[in-house]
């Protein structure tokens, strides 16, 4: 029997065209995640941990992930580019597109979690107070334990980013733990 | 051909044994709310609007809905039975039961909201900051235009519960009218 | 940690109001499957094996199960009353409604089921082409074991309901066992 | 407001590795389907009615689409190899993958039905007793109107095609017609 794998890096909506209403600033406001999530995904492929990518489809239900990423370099400011240059999936990554916030919602997700026998979600990625929070709600409500990366993640502004950790925080007794924690983090014995 | 229902009131988890960390705040809390919630079930009743209550079951999954509220007027504190008082639900309102915190989560109310061809929500009841919240987003995901009634809805803290209508209002632009706006607002032509 | 239950039985759709086309000849073909299902009941009570009721609310929101076994029972031809009469529930059975075929279909079911750890159904009651068998390909898909009782099922007629026995031992595989043949088992050591 | 397409041509699981039981009669039944189907499609695309694919991803979770014809191609029989051929989607066909066998179960199809504004289905592919018929259900369970094109399916033998055609026609009353009729029928004013 294959050895459950315990927890999945799941990286939300990190491709993005930013045309929307607060699009400026919220990519302005995920510049600086974008090495970090480099490094946060280097860290968990490195530990055999599945690295899944869950991201919004633009309404181009005729794209797979790689079509959509093209589209975002093509159709988004720099930060965009600068995102398909550092992020852009392996071969070795699971992508799977969604058309809603939640990464759970009328997606393969749910499947794919059950069949990797995954127990645990470190979330990452953007809008952190709209599909990453979405997404990490849903992911509690679905019995799953939950880690949101707060310095991998971005929202328009820090107040709305700082709001959405207190809430995760205090309300759901989430852990918020920043890269350098987790990836400075010795193994835990037997854990993957 | 039936005259489509625009809105429906939700009332979420009402009935509520406190039995649980922090429960003695939330029912110090939720008790000023009872006869707001009295008031706003009235207001809609009275306009045809459908009132549909979804409580936690509790694990108490052979009972109906009347089970669980004898079951929290006998086990929890005087605030329910104040609750099961002033607001156990009459023939005309529909009770679903649900077993997680967003009363779309495996439960009836996605089909019966087609049913009734209801395409708006106004949300009251508890925890402001866990239950409403998570089936406010939820809402928002499935595509429903959404309303927190502010002075209807109670957290175990009024900063959780502050924190909570500022992201709703903030990040997903929700109205979170009082009860008093509610009820004295005179209803727009042709909309019930 | 409470001993999973193994198997549960699923009682679909027994309360009818027969007030559709072909209604009739269900109703007739299924006045022999009433004490079936009534032996099949006692037998898995007797067992400990929880009894899941899942039965269509003809639309009718309002009520709880008792309300629907109620309306059956004035509106629909002799048999419901003689299906009221012998199979309305107890206390100790749990009682689900649903709005269409499928007793997965946006219910509460799947929560339910994980909820007692259940990994295997026993699926009786009608029709046996329609709610019952469909129900029967949804568990399988959802990836439960399912058994469909051949002697407590009734469709419109005969040949329907050959038909979906055979499809259900010929394409899936599944056991089609008749009541006298789980009643007089000799349960498995551990079983329950 | 666009104009909804009120159709949609659902091709499943015509990309197969047929390494299961039954494997080798499935790809033998099939084969006389492959150019039926590339005829479908044509017909289809002509009129402007979105085509879709849905393959099962046979657990390869790290593939889009692409991949999964890659795999069957290389891993079946000569008949992948022929489906490849004739049947590898196009840029304008939309691609959803799943896990198991109904397209509705887990996927993103339900979400891209709504987008599309589909109310009605055209089902073909394989298996016809299997997921092109568990399809066919709960796309009926789902609220749409279901037609399955009674020669551009496959199923083991010829006996277990004909019953599900039977079971269709029969207890849902679906219609199944040969892919002849449907190219030669003349669209009906306005429907696409």
């Amino acid at each position: 029997m294959v050895q459950p794998h315990r927890q999945a890096l799941l990286i939300v909506d990190v491709f993005n065209d930013f045309r929307f209403e607060g699009g400026t600033g919220l990519a302005e406001q995920f510049r600086p995640a974008i090495p970090q999530l480099a490094l946060l995904r280097e860290h968990f492929r490195g530990r055999g941990v599945p690295v899944v990518y869950v991201n919004d489809n633009f309404d181009r239900w005729h794209e797979d992930m790689h079509g959509v990423v093209a589209y975002t370099r093509e159709a988004g400011p720099d930060v965009s580019r600068e995102a398909a240059d550092a992020l852009t999936p392996g071969r070795e990554d699971v992508r799977l597109l969604k058309s809603r916030h939640s990464a759970f919602y009328r997606t393969q997700l749910p499947a794919l979690l059950e069949h990797l026998r995954v127990g645990e979600l470190v979330l990452a990625g953007m809008a952190g107070d709209a599909c990453v929070f979405t997404t990490a709600l849903d992911a509690h409500v679905h019995g799953y334990k939950v880690q949101v990366v707060r310095d991998a993640i971005a929202s328009q502004t820090q107040a709305r980013n700082r709001r959405v950790l207190e809430h995760l925080r205090e309300t759901l007794g989430m852990a918020t733990p920043g890269v350098e924690e987790l990836v400075s983090r010795i193994p835990r014995e037997g854990r993957c």
